[in-house]
């Protein structure tokens, strides 16, 4: 005769407890969307100096903000939270996934460390090579859906 | 009898130009909405950690990332370009708008010494206080439009 009773407090908690989950869930998605959108805005500005279209005033700063970012991106997919642009193969393959991560951030820093002792010339001279963006999205990053805009 | 050889040549002339100019604008507003950009998504990020919402790991890393961010905004708004999100008020009360973003870089570079000195706590207390993001949007900022997306 318990059963009811049993099931309504699942019920019950479920009901309570679920939305806060999507919520932390949709919280851990944009937090590091956020990250991955700033290296792609940064990335997207050096590209423009890179081609020359803008003035090269500020190569140094986005270099740099590129590497503070990157320094951040890789706690911002610790919490195992498939959804947005992530593929579930950033955790199953999370070995390979936070070993390129990691290079990424230690590149970038270097990047950012020839900027600072031999000018934004240097530094920008090899810069796409530090920039491993793509072949990375290509493995772990899926085409966003509307949903996410 | 020159008149026409002349219009001819101003036609010439404007179908040459005309789309590379137009190309060197979208160029010059694209690069400054990369940087706008970036302080959002990393302004937002650190509202999610001020609302407690995820870890605050990279708190410092984010406000170093908005004053660097911020000290390269206002050269790219120095080329008189209306367009994407900003209101031509930008160029036409620039002693103001360029005395605003000024103050942003200050403040928040401030806000990234405090961090550096005194930790993440301290700095997080009254970042709100220097992110003055919203009152300068209310003034220069106008709503994206589809053709901005």
């Amino acid at each position: 005769m318990k059963r009811p009773f049993i099931s309504l407090w699942c019920i019950a908690f479920v009901a309570i407890f679920l939305p806060i989950a999507h919520a932390d869930d949709k919280d851990v998605i944009d937090y590091r969307q956020h990250i991955m959108n700033t290296l792609g805005e940064q990335a997207a500005a050096l590209g423009e100096i890179l081609s020359t279209v803008v003035p090269d005033d500020n190569a140094v700063a986005h270099i740099n903000a590129i590497a503070l970012t990157a320094s951040t991106a890789l706690k911002a997919f610790e919490p195992k939270v498939p959804g947005g642009q992530a593929k579930p193969t950033v955790w199953s393959n999370w070995p390979d996934f936070s070993k390129r991560m990691n290079e990424l951030a230690q590149r970038t820093a270097e990047a950012a460390k020839v900027a600072k002792e031999k000018g934004k010339d240097a530094a920008l001279s090899n810069i796409l090579d530090q920039l491993t963006c793509k072949s990375c999205h290509d493995v772990y990053r899926q085409e966003k859906k509307d949903s996410d805009q």
